[in-house]
């Protein structure tokens, strides 16, 4: 694998570091007259500089001019602060759309330059080979990008299929590779709090190799189920949700992940665990968990987080250890990075604000990586193989008779379920609805806001396609809007009125490799292609932003009305979240985790 | 290698501990009513049940009833405080001269249950099998006990001859050794700042392994030194002394290891950087460094210095912290031990008042180790072989005629070079004398405090004496004491006005395997036996203690009135501390760190 980022590991060039602090050799940088702030002792120290070799700090002092030489580069900071690079603790790089060189691209300027990042979704498409190939983009780019080995796919057994699972055996293979930093989030809290094997065996590959083992505990039981779930080994937590969540979490030895997404906005609920309480902050780490690339382009990535941190009231040095020290010290990494110390990896930011935190100059593993806001290095692109880009197997042309929905024989009239979507969040209603039989067929019923949705097989073209009915989205008109972008099992979900446009809008797909497409009137009116995996683009952010902002105005067009239409749409194949879902093996009732009959 | 104390791992324990913490399974051990001192949340928490099984922590919470079952030990805390064991973070077994078992047997009752140990003596008298004894020795143990590799034997290379040197192919090999957890003191500073390479290799060998590389640097320069130093991997310090030591080492994302020994007193002169200074308190670490067995009987270990810190200004909790999660954070243990809570080893102490600290009930692994200051279990020992216990090899039976000092050819008087104690320093002086010459002998000048110095060699039965003049220690009359503790080679010192009886007391050592005599008109007046490798007695710490105290008695009986006497005379040998001293190459001078000659 081409690594076009090495970076000698501290032993490697621990000659080289002492010789320049020691004066004998000269830096390759220096950065003089900056406000050195510590996260090991949460200080600001006016007037220091700082010395780089090899891509790590070697010198931190009041004066480094012994480690200047004719060839070494010197940036005089003039008094402004050197902060370490932020460090996001949990994230999904396949939420931004983008592939892992294009998502650097877009948060390098905004000074992340460490991402702990689980390929959850690639691997329900691709399996340990999607990882692999995501985690080697991962280390061919200028900045820390490790990733935590998936560990729930799928996440419902029993009641999707997904193109690949992941097995303990994956999972212990994947610990040997080098960008792997531990378990992606332990989601089947069930399955820990009732000691399944399979996830145990996960969970005890990752700590006989010595890494972290992430969590994901969506539960309001703060008692019995998360103390057996933190016996279980996960090691942090990124669902809770209040106050009360962050404190039962890090009394139990967790760290409390607080997230602030395009969609999640958990630190302000959960921070006064700190800011109030005044509990020991070195276990609260902040992180984003999904950011869409609008937020990416528009609004940042981890500086808005932790401007919004200060801005909840957190001192600026605890919010800063939060996305820095406390991250690398949770991953085992505080002897590689997160601080400015000598034999850290150089990632370092100017700022001349520490609570507006203006990102005006960014430095990873001592190379100047952005300034003012502009990304100032390549970020290289795996060679992504047909395998990659050919995700979407039909099997077949799908005709509007594919989802053309039958009434039981000889009935005039149904009771269907419907999938009822909720405004702002994320568990759906299992709503009923009676509807007359045309032709031994039922109908959408956009006048009553019922439409059609159909989950499409896309991984191995068995041509399967479930109908159901869905409620909410408000789409008026002849319609059809698909994406393969379709959680967990990332299969494709149509939504529409019309059944040609929705046969049109899912071969349309099947044409482009994946993606999100949107229908109306008879011709496409929004596509975002997502070619690799079906999730995502080797576009630049920018791009894929303006391209998600067409289609979410489409849906617009359509008649839909809801906050985060895109977002409902996607999830409605999530088959772990109530009451009523839809997969490629039938409507499931995931109140019970069954399947059900679309008719009552 | 038997090992008594066999302990599951985590994910071995895993499917009990849930168990237990759901409700599904019984708990060995539950504590009730306790105040529970979580170390993560820097919180004291009223009215906690805590529940043990498999040695570790299942299940913490306001009411552990749901895992109490017929079986079940439960403990009533009695509103008493729940405190995790303590660990002491930088220590060298040897200095209580007691073997691990027995050292381990003198600080449970003191409510120490981890000890990161450097067998750095033992590694300098059998090398690598030495410490592989003390290492399997220390697992065997009710507590725990982890292994830091010496790095430094020799300790000054050239300058002396070691009864084994150890390697970086040594470092390397032990690095996969179940209780290693890390490199020992790297005293080696010099050598680290001047890249050398064997130094690197080592810190190489143990960075690469994931383990953490233990400092020791003794200079006083704060600036390229110490950053020099710091670059070259070592993570923590413990030679600081005062409060910009600290802070410079923490600065630069070292620990600061803060000592209360039997003779060092480095804790109040630098912890206020935490104090007064107000820094993050996460990299301050408490340690003993150094303990004699009669510290040990009379004053305590771990909890003395708890004790102290928390009367130097300490918050009580952030003190607990130095020596519990900060600890095990900095082994990379903080999902292991350190703390009370789920997953973590058992390991916990009722105390019913936080400051003053009375350690009433010590529970290891789950189970109760010591009540109100007795023991409660065995401390194995290990099957110490023959080898380990005939260590004191002379060669021959030494006579007076092997401590004479002979004069040049032809001289009546000589000016000669002679070792200066200073009371209370480690430091010696190199001090010079005429003395007038007898039968082509200088003989030992009691009237003015000038007595002789011999380093017998004794690791290779060569039969080498070096004889050289020591002033300082007030002998008067006819005396003689040996001693082959005897820093760091550890070949055997005799100090004494008379070369009959210093031949007696070489011989006599020779005879018990090694130890401390003093000899005083004719007839040994004080033995401490120290069999194991010259080092240390598998007897019982008050045995041991007592021995030692009629010893340091047996010394005053002899004219001396130095404190610390006996430090100051196993001290003689260590070529590394200025500025006059004896090894069996000869007399050295460690200020040009060169041999220098008896005579002027």
């Amino acid at each position: 694998m081409e690594q076009t980022n090495t970076l000698q590991t501290w032993p490697e060039a621990a000659p080289r570091l002492i010789a320049v602090a020691s004066g004998r050799s000269p830096a390759d940088l220096v950065i003089r007259n900056g406000q050195w702030v510590n996260v090991h002792t949460r200080e600001v120290l006016a007037c220091h500089d700082v010395a780089v070799a090899a891509g790590r700090f070697a010198f931190i002092g009041p004066d480094a001019s012994h480690c200047i030489g004719p060839q070494t580069e010197v940036i005089d900071a003039a008094g402004r602060y050197m902060i370490p690079g932020l460090c996001d603790g949990h994230m999904h790089i396949e939420s931004g759309m983008l592939t892992p060189a294009e998502f650097a691209a877009a948060v390098i300027p905004h000074g992340t330059t460490t991402m702990f990042t689980d390929p959850h979704e690639i691997a329900n498409v691709l399996g340990l080979e999607g990882v692999r190939m995501m985690h080697d983009e991962a280390l061919m780019q200028p900045v820390n990008i490790f990733t935590q080995m998936p560990s729930c796919a799928p996440s419902a057994p029993g009641l999707e299929t997904t193109g690949h699972e992941i097995t303990p055996q994956d999972v212990a293979q994947a610990m040997a590779w080098p960008g792997i930093i531990g378990l992606g989030e332990m989601m089947n809290f069930p399955g820990v709090i009732n000691a399944d094997p399979k996830m145990l065996a996960e969970i005890a590959a990752t700590q006989a190799a010595g890494k972290t083992v992430g969590g994901h505990y969506a539960s309001p039981d703060l008692g019995r189920g998360l103390a057996a779930y933190a016996a279980g080994g996960p090691a942090d937590d990124h669902e809770g949700t209040c106050e009360a969540d962050a404190i039962a979490r890090v009394r139990l030895g967790m760290a409390a992940m607080m997230r602030l997404g395009s969609a999640w906005y958990d630190v302000a609920s959960q921070i006064t665990a700190v800011t109030e309480k005044g509990l020991d902050p070195r276990n609260f780490i902040l992180c984003t968990d999904d950011c869409h690339s609008g937020t990416l382009v528009n609004e940042g990535h981890m500086n808005r987080v932790l401007r919004h941190a200060i801005a909840c009231g957190a001192d600026p040095l605890v919010a800063l250890q939060m996305c820095t020290i406390n991250t690398a010290t949770h991953f085992g990494l505080e002897r590689e990075l997160g601080s400015i110390a000598p034999g850290r990896r150089a990632d370092l930011i100017l700022t001349s604000d520490l609570r507006a935190l203006p990102i005006e100059h960014v430095i990873a593993r001592g190379r100047t990586v952005a300034m003012s806001g502009r990304l100032t290095v390549d970020c290289p692109h795996y060679p992504w193989p047909v395998a990659a880009r050919a995700t979407v197997k039909l099997g077949k042309r799908l005709s509007p008779d594919d989802f053309v929905i039958r009434a039981p024989e000889g009935a005039d009239s149904v009771t269907a379920r419907v999938i009822g979507v909720v405004e702002n969040q994320a568990p759906t209603k299992a709503l009923s609805a009676e509807m007359t039989v045309a032709e031994g067929r039922v109908d959408p019923d956009p006048a009553r806001d019922i439409a059609q949705i159909a989950l499409v097989e896309r991984h191995r073209g068995t041509g399967g396609v479930v109908n159901a009915f869905v409620s909410g989205f408000g789409y008026t008109g002849r319609m059809a809007m698909a994406s393969t972008v379709a959680h967990d099992s990332h299969h494709m979900i149509v939504v529409g009125t019309d059944r040609a446009l929705m046969a049109a809008a899912a071969n349309r797909l099947g044409q482009v490799g994946g993606g999100v497409t949107v229908w109306k009137d008879g011709q496409e009116i929004a596509l975002v292609p997502l070619p690799i995996a079906g999730l995502m683009s080797d576009a630049p952010a920018a791009e894929v932003a303006d391209a998600a902002a067409r289609m979410v105005a489409a849906m617009a067009a359509c008649g839909c009305r809801l906050n985060n239409a895109y977002m409902q749409h996607s999830l409605l194949a999530l088959v772990v979240i109530p009451e009523l879902r839809i997969s490629d093996l039938g409507l499931v009732d995931v109140t019970t985790f069954q399947l059900t009959d679309l008719f009552a």
